[in-house]
């Protein structure tokens, strides 16, 4: 859900060119992106910095927020509106399901941003939302429809492009596959348990391999233990996007997150998939590394910007 | 995927009004119904009949054809349009994933029915997306958005319906849910082996249990071997129908097929998604029982009328 909360058009005109400088803020469970981009989009500045999200969500939104105030004291240009990509199903007066980070859920992230740093407009969407609407605009989404954006990183995700716009779901939950339940006696686990950066680090410590999942993943290179329960995990995720795919015959899948980056992760998964379905879709890795989200949250300040007339 | 022969306008005008009658034909893998409507949609005769698919396509066609013009001739107009609904995945040339009739996929549905009824324009779509057309357009999902289609009747399928109108999918497939793969060792079972009319007749029969699907059901509703074995059919499709809620946020799912209407299974189904889902969807079964891809199906055949000037 893309929660707009317009205010008075931006004034002054900037070096940046156009009415302000357009500011995009990547909330992620591991990592916080902020970019500063022109008018059109084009990034002039950003940084990444870590969420720490043990420590809290205050002290996280709070570095986030200081680091776009001096990112934007760098560029030198008032900003026209802002844009904020989140973990979870974004509400006006908080955020759902959002566990990655301790006390996410009762952030106001647009009064925060819009007070704080006096921005006139400010409108927040969930992460791979974000992302899919800069695959959308920008990226592997362009030309496919319908199109499924997978993230797997610190947790797991999806989203929808429809029709060239990003699916909310009815309580602009839509793409929360995380919550999915894997085989065995019912309930089974919580997908985001099974597979997900973090649940690759804790298999990695289970099994005696140092490095996490980027260690388990260089394990499983070889055949072997590491390999076996990596392959295992990835069964259980492929399973709950061959449905997906066979629910909505994307054009294409578009995989984004850290996990995701791990060509053996993929080539399982893309195998997987190709077995089983009787149309498998294009699977592609984003162009946009680690930015799909922040350019997104940027592609929401610019829908965002008042119009003054 | 919506297939459409626009061909010359019906000229005459008709007892039933306009410019004549629409046809609506669903063929399903165990009944087929032939239904003959005004050009409003209303109903004016209607008609079923099994579809014997052991004895493979051809008979079935011809059969369906024959009750059509049999209808059409008691109803004593020309016949302005025609739509069909079938299972798989509709190609101008034949039909693809309708594994339940033998024969089925070589058929040529449109050009069968515009040449040997001389019907001007027929307009041919899977059968779950014609009920999800009905529900869209008369039934449950009229005011929910976005809409989930599931049937469970011969074989398991699913629609999905957004901003109005039904998702197509790049190769015409959205929905084919049955070819999902269950938990258990890579690849598991196709879904619509475990769970479907067929695979649950098949699982009474393991059981020794006499009266097919309908009478598993019945001896479920104690507790016993049959309700645990029932119980574990339920599991596997209600992690599959949770994946793709928590990928579509439905406002509404739509149980519509024979299997669907047997209240202790539909109880099971939503007790398990209520259980885990974040934002369970109201799950109701259609007002239509068996006539909801028939009814989409004289949707079809209204929207293919060609329009004379």
């Amino acid at each position: 859900m893309s929660v707009r909360l317009a205010g008075r058009a931006a004034q002054s005109t900037s070096p940046a060119g156009g009415a302000g400088v357009l500011l995009g803020i990547d909330f992620g469970g591991t990592k916080m992106a902020v970019g500063v981009a022109d008018g059109e989009g084009r990034l002039l500045a950003r940084e990444r910095v870590p969420t720490y999200a043990e420590r809290g969500a205050p002290q996280a939104l709070d570095r986030a927020l200081a680091l776009a105030a001096k990112l934007v004291g760098e560029v030198g240009a008032p900003v026209a509106a802002a844009g904020i990509a989140s973990p979870g199903v974004v509400r006006s007066d908080g955020i759902d399901l959002a566990p990655n980070v301790p006390g996410w859920d009762g952030l106001r992230l647009a009064d925060a941003v819009r007070d704080r740093l006096t921005v006139p407009a400010v409108a927040v969407d969930n992460d791979l939302n974000a992302a899919a609407l800069a695959e959308l605009r920008l990226g592997a989404l362009r030309d496919a429809d319908p199109g499924l954006v997978v993230g797997i990183g610190t947790g797991v995700a999806a989203a929808v492009t429809v029709r060239g716009s990003v699916l909310a779901g009815h309580h602009g939950a839509a793409g929360e596959i995380g919550y999915a339940v894997t085989g065995g006696p019912w309930p089974g686990t919580m997908l985001e348990l099974d597979f997900s950066g973090r649940a690759l680090d804790g298999l990695a410590d289970s099994l005696g391999v140092s490095g996490g999942a980027r260690g388990l993943a260089a394990a499983a290179e070889r055949p072997g233990p590491a390999r076996d329960a990596l392959a295992a995990r990835v069964d259980e995720l492929a399973r709950h996007l061959i449905t997906c795919c066979l629910l909505l015959d994307p054009q294409r899948v578009v995989l984004v997150g850290g996990v995701a980056g791990n060509a053996l992760i993929r080539g399982l998964l893309g195998e997987r998939m190709a077995a089983v379905l009787p149309y498998p879709p294009e699977v592609v890795l984003s162009r946009f590394a680690d930015d799909a989200a922040l350019l997104g949250a940027v592609i929401l300040a610019g829908e965002a910007v008042p119009t003054s007339r």
